[in-house]
Order: structure tokens, then C-alpha cells, then sequence
């Protein structure tokens, strides 16, 4: 049923504009540069648009539509969605603004009762739109140059705010991240964050999921579809609107009730789903959900070419609620036996300002094979004369534990930061970000 | 008497080397590069090195030598630290290491007493190297392909670790940070980071100091000057290996002895430090000390073209135990004359997705001329389609209350950043980073 909003075969974008700035110009343009569907642009004042064909009306088509992107103002709104209906399309990405958002419950109620009368499944109003890396359906009103858009991968993204979901689809975009599927679901009139939540649980491209809520219509169907999805799949999720003042401002956003905070937390604890408290921390725990399996345990081994460095990851560690692993005495003694005498094989181990990437092979192959080391932080200072990125290789080769890479610097850090990720490393700036999704990494796998 | 460690009219590089990849040789070559004053490279062993013409030690050099540089190896450190001795240089920088980080207090007690017969002043041994971008003297022995060099600025940065030192370099150069003068001070046999501080307040190109130290030499000393230089200008301070496990690996690191970290915490309140708990703290609490003057209150006000991220904007704010500041109702009846409708003119204030630069013009004017907002947070998406690199300009020119941006996004939004930033303003990625930093600035100047 929710199909028809990732993956249908064909669609209608009505209110189809020639102007470039308008929604829905753009939407029709980042169709057709990736959908390979039927798409059925509706304007009764144009005849062609972007080389395509354009209708007045849904109901002058005669092909079947299976979904309509209707991005047209509020007040023409309704009288769309009748033409939908009667069309017999199935499924309604409502991208128009001016419902609950703004007080216009007189128009929700209209809404509703087409939608009823019709049997139409909607998404929104209010909403940015969806995307499918996949199918390569993309509905997003915004841009490409505005907006980058991520390439296929394993994480999906449930927004109730298309803006954070937009910045953070740019942001992680540019960071190389790969997502599976992107929605935005506004004011969730109907389809609401709970039957996303289950979709994206049982689609098999979506290994990660995301969430940003202000609000959850049904406390109780969330709980329960939660509950089920999260011990299939880490379900990673951030509440806005966590304290009364930020509450108070949702009403005016979404439209939604907000809550006490407490018992949003307790709510995501009983589902087993993993609350973070920033957009940053958001997707620092998805990286390391994506490209880590399963840590045996909790016990960290850190290898560091940097003394201060080793010594703020063990901080973070200790922090954070790990344990530090205690190398055997076996990797201890095997490794004393090859390194320089002012190498510190200990934990931190300090390979020092001189470390080789044969240094590093060295020691994580110790590492790995030392059953008391279930996760191994790397730290890789790049401002060191004799790094260099064949380290890339090395640690592309060495997956059976989790491997956390640490780099600070800059551009050359930033690009071998890049290939190592492409690698299947997750890498991160601080050794407090690396150790806050080590921390999860091990809370999650504890808990499935 | 350290300002033979920062703009020396001379200097001897002891250990100057051809090879490439060696210590000396990139010594040589960064003073060669940026340093006005006169060089003498030392090597019994070479007669030129980059063009330069080398000496066998320093005392075949007739011309006055102010400072020397040491990297040669451990054993030999004695031998030339007596002849600068004899030459009547008066500062030494040691770049060596193998003293007490290695266990070798016998090479360490020699040092001392050659340094105490010949009243030399030494940085060091076991360090990175100074930087001072006003002076051009550039001692680090990293080479810039390595690791940037930062512009000019208002930042100085005492590290008694060198890679933390030589990362967060290369990291805040690359992001356009600026900086005065560096210096990693290592095992700090005579000069301490009392002494560098004490130092640094003097300094009229500092503004800003940031310290990261694993042990402080004398509690007593550094508690006194720490009060003095507090009061003058704003010191960030990280203290490494908070954890037991973690003060257990500063042992080895700089022998340094560590301390309980609630007496350190106890000590920087005491002086008025401002303490922080990540590389990433520091650098962004440094960013809007640099840019932002003195607030009237702790009063906030978020302007934003994105809910979601007025919502995380607000739950900051409180969260961090500042006030949300109430727009007076002149400013409102103001902007609701101008605004279109749906403007939500609140806190936050939602311009909303279609806002324009002069949308936000009007706004941040009227937010100025409120006397009820001491502090203006804007949150510019530019995944939005009306927005444009105009706004550099109408944010560059109100200045008469700080201003802190958030920008959320990839490529677009890092090139403006990066304008913004040279404008004055300080951008942050996300909405907690930035309601921390605006927390310690306005801590900070409670304070003084």
C-alpha cells in the first residue's frame, strides 16, 4: 500500500509548472532525471513542459496512474483530490502546505472526508516529498544544485520536518553516506510515522532506519510496530521538541501534540530503539551501524600513532561506559618482539610519530587475532611523515572485528577519510564522536 | 625572554639534514619558507642543505645566534646543548625525544644541570616545534604538505601533546580558522604551560587562548597566573586523561603526573578558565570568542527557514540553561505588518521555506533594535530555493549583537560558510554545537 509513494510505476505531478522556481517544475525535473515510470505532468495552462507532454486534468489520461504528487496551492487542493479519486489513483504524495500548520482544520476535515470517500492512501500535506535511491523516484521539491542527493545504500530517513530532512540529506549526501529511502510525512493526516516505521521495516533495501519525529499520533501503535521493527533492525530516532519551550513551537510546525519528554523516552526504551539527542550524534550512530557487524563484546583495544590521541579515546572510552581491553600477554610479547623499543604495547598502544602503515598491519593483525579485544579504535594522524594511504588497503582487509577509524586534520585527512569509508571504515573527526557510536554500536547488539 | 621561542632575530637549525623525510630537513625548509631572520643550519656532515650554506656546529658561526633548534638524536642532544651553551644562545626549542617520556631520567638530569650552567632557557625536549604567523617563524617538524599552516588570527594554542597539536592545526587551518602562535611544550623540563600562559596573556596578537595539557607542573603557579591571564583575555582548557585509565597512559606519553580530575576541574574554575570535554568543544567555543563580542544577557532569539531546526534550536537552548527571548510586542506588530501570514514571528521565529535574504533582513533588523534580545541564533538552510549568497552581506553588517549561524548541508552550504565566516560570523553545522558555544560565551562574560 505505501508502494505507490517509493516505487510506483507510473505518477501524475499535478500542478506541473514551465516556471523554474516553482515546486512543481522542480519535482517534475528530478523525476525526470532518475524515474523510469510513466510521468504525467497536469497543468490546465501549459501544453508542454521540459519536452513532456501535459495534461489539464488527471482525468484526461488515459493510461493508468498508480500515484499524484499534487503541488498545487491549498485552496485547488481539494478539488484535485476529487479528480484523483475519481481517476482511480490509488496513492496521494500531498506536497501543498496551508492544512493543520496553519489552523485550517475546516479544510483538514474536507480533506479527510474525500480521501475516505475516494479510499486514497496520502502522505502529508505539508511534507518535502520522498525518494528512492533505488527505484530512483525522487519527489523532493528541491533542486539538485540546491540539494545533493545521496547515492544507494542501506540507510532510510523518517522526517516530520522536510527542512532537517533536507539539510541532513545534503550534509550526509556530501559525506559519501548511501541511503535506501527518504520521507518526509508533515502533518501524517493519514499515513502517520508508525506505518513508515513498518514499511521500512520489512523493505529489504532499508537496513538502518532513521527518525526524526516532533510528535507520534498513537503512542500505543507506535510502541507496538516499534517494538516488532527494532529487533529486526536498528531504529535510531531523535524527538524535536524535547523541552516545553521547543514543544510549544511544534504546534505551530507539524501541527502535532508533542508531549513530556519522559515518556518519549521511555516509550523508545521499551521499543528497544536507540534515542540520540542531536542530528549529529543521529548519524554518527548510523555510520557505525552500517559499516560495523556485531562487536562480541565491549572490551576496546585503541592504536594510535599519537600519545594525545590514544589518550583522549581511552577518556571517551571510560566515559562512555566501555572497557578497555587488556591485550594478552601473547600480543604483548609478539609484538615486543617486532616493534622499536619506544613503542608503548599497552592500551593505548602508541605506535608513535613514525608509524608505517606496516606498523599499523602489524598491530591490528595482533589485534585481531587476541579474544580479548572485541573492538579495535584506530587513530590515524595524517600529519605523520610516513602514513600513507596504503593504510586504506590494510584495514579494507581486516573486517572480522569492528574497526573505528579516528582522524583529526584536514584536506588530506578529509580524502583518505573518503576512501577508507568507501572501504567499509566508519571514520570520524573526534575521538568523542567515534566512542559515543562505539557505545551504541555495543548497546544495540547487546540488546537484539 | 620566550620571545626567543616566537620571533627570534636568529636561529640555528642543529641537525639540519638533505634527507627529505628528516626532522631537520623540514625544519630547515618551513623557516626557509616563512621565517624573515637569519637561518644557520648546523651538520658537521654537509656543506649545503636547500641552498643554504651549513656549519659544523654552532660554534663556527660568527654572526649572534638567539635561538637554536635541537633535533638531533637523544645522544647527541648533550653534546650540542653545551656547545649553544658556549655560544651564548640564549633559548633552546628541543624537538628530541628519549628523556623522561622513555624512562631516561639519567639523560634528563644532565640536560638540566647544562642548562642551569649555561642559564639556557629550553621548550621542551619531546616536542612539535612554535609557530607564530606574524613573526613567520616556523619551527614544526611536520611539512605543509602534511599539515596546513592556519592565516593569521586571534587564537593561540599551547598542547603539551604534538600530535593533538599538529591534527587540530591542520583541521582549523583547513577551515580558515586564524592563529596567532602555537607551541607544543612536550615534557616541559623548564619552560610549563604556567609559563606559556603567562606568556600568551602578554601577548598583544593573542586574544584568545586555548591549552591542552595532560599534568600541570606546579597546581599552585598555574592557579595564580591562570587568575591574571583569565581576566585579560578568555583560556579554553582541555585537561587529557580525565579517566584513571586515561592518566595511566600520560605516563608514558609526556611523564607527566596527572592528578585527580575534580581538583583540575576545581583549579580552572578557580582561575576562570573555561573548561571543555572535546578537541571539537574547544575549536567551536575558540570560533565564537573570536567573532562574537560581549552579550547584554543570555536572552535568545532563533530565526530560522526551517521548523525542525527551530524546534532543535530551542530544545538547545534550554537545555544548556539559557533563555528563550520573548520578542517585544512592537517587533512583532512590526514584522506582521510586513510579513507575509503564515510567518510565524515568535521564538523561533520561521521565516519559513520560501524566505528571501531581505525576509531575513527585516528580521535580524528588528531582532537588533529589540532590547528584549540580547543574542540573535540563525538558522539559514540553503537547501531552500530563495536564498543566496547575498545574505554574507546583510549579516557582515550587523554587528551590534552577536550573531551565530547555523547552517545544516554539503557543498553549498560549506562555500558560504566559509564567506560568512570571513565575514565575522561564526557558523556551526548543527543547532547543538552552536547554542553550546553561544553557552560559554555568555558564561565567559558574566564572568569578567
Amino acid at each position: 500500500m505505501l508502494d505507490g509513494f517509493f516505487r510506483p510505476k507510473s505518477v501524475a505531478v499535478i500542478g506541473a509548472s514551465r516556471k523554474r522556481n516553482k515546486v512543481g517544475h522542480v519535482i517534475l525535473k528530478n523525476l525526470l532525471s532518475s524515474f523510469k515510470g510513466k510521468i504525467f505532468p497536469i497543468n490546465p495552462n501549459a501544453k508542454k513542459i521540459l519536452g513532456k507532454e501535459v495534461y489539464p486534468s488527471v482525468l484526461a489520461v488515459k493510461d493508468k496512474i498508480d500515484t499524484a504528487i499534487i503541488a498545487v496551492r491549498a485552496e485547488t487542493s481539494l478539488k484535485v483530490v476529487e479528480e484523483c479519486g475519481k481517476k482511480g489513483i490509488k496513492n496521494l504524495i500531498i506536497i501543498t502546505s496551508g492544512f493543520a500548520e496553519v489552523g485550517n482544520y475546516e479544510l483538514r476535515k474536507k480533506l479527510l472526508s474525500l480521501l475516505k470517500r475516494y479510499k486514497l492512501v496520502c502522505l502529508g500535506p505539508n511534507i518535502l516529498g520522498t525518494l528512492d535511491t533505488y527505484s530512483g523516484f525522487d519527489c523532493l521539491f528541491l533542486p539538485r544544485r540546491r540539494m545533493m542527493r545521496p547515492r544507494k545504500g542501506n540507510i532510510s530517513f523518517i522526517t516530520q520536518s522536510g527542512a532537517i530532512g533536507s539539510a541532513v540529506l545534503d550534509l550526509t549526501a556530501s559525506e559519501g553516506y548511501g541511503f535506501a529511502k527518504f520521507v518526509s510525512y508533515g502533518n501524517a493526516l493519514q499515513v502517520d510515522e508508525s506505518d513508515l516505521l513498518e514499511y521500512f521495516g520489512r523493505d529489504e533495501n532499508t537496513k538502518i532506519i532513521c527518525m526524526y519525529i516532533e510528535g507520534v499520533k498513537s503512542g500505543k501503535k507506535f510502541l507496538k510496530i516499534g517494538k516488532k521493527v527494532a529487533k529486526r533492525k536498528p531504529v535510531i530516532v531523535m524527538k524535536g521538541g524535547l523541552s516545553k519551550a521547543g514543544s510549544k513551537a511544534i504546534l505551530s510546525h507539524t501541527g502535532s501534540l508533542a508531549g513530556s519528554s519522559e515518556i518519549y523516552s521511555g516509550v523508545f526504551k521499551q521499543a528497544g530503539m536507540i534515542q540520540v539527542f542531536s542530528l549529529e550524534e543521529m548519524f554518527d550512530v548510523a555510520k557505525i551501524l552500517d559499516k560495523c557487524g556485531p562487536p562480541a563484546g565491549d572490551r576496546v583495544q585503541v592504536i594510535t600513532n599519537g600519545g594525545g590521541h590514544g589518550i583522549l579515546c581511552v577518556d571517551a572510552i571510560i566515559r562512555e561506559g566501555l572497557k578497555l581491553a587488556e591485550p594478552s600477554e601473547k600480543t604483548v610479547r609478539k609484538l615486543r618482539e617486532i616493534f622499536p623499543p619506544n613503542v608503548i604495547v599497552s592500551n593505548p598502544m602508541d605506535l608513535l610519530g613514525d608509524a608505517t602503515d606496516e606498523r599499523y598491519r602489524l598491530a591490528i593483525n595482533a589485534c585481531l587475532r587476541d579474544k580479548g579485544i572485541d573492538i579495535i579504535l584506530i587513530v590515524l594522524l595524517y600529519q605523520t611523515p610516513l602514513l600513507t594511504e596504503r593504510i586504506v588497503k590494510i584495514l579494507g582487509e581486516a573486517r572480522e572485528k569492528p574497526i573505528v577509524v579516528v582522524s583529526t586534520g584536514g584536506k588530506l585527512t578529509e580524502k583518505i577519510r573518503k576512501k577508507l569509508e568507501e572501504a567499509g571504515l566508519p571514520c570520524y573527526l573526534f575521538p568523542s564522536n567515534a566512542v559515543r557510536a562505539i557505545k551504541h554500536l555495543v548497546r544495540y547488539y547487546k540488546s537484539v
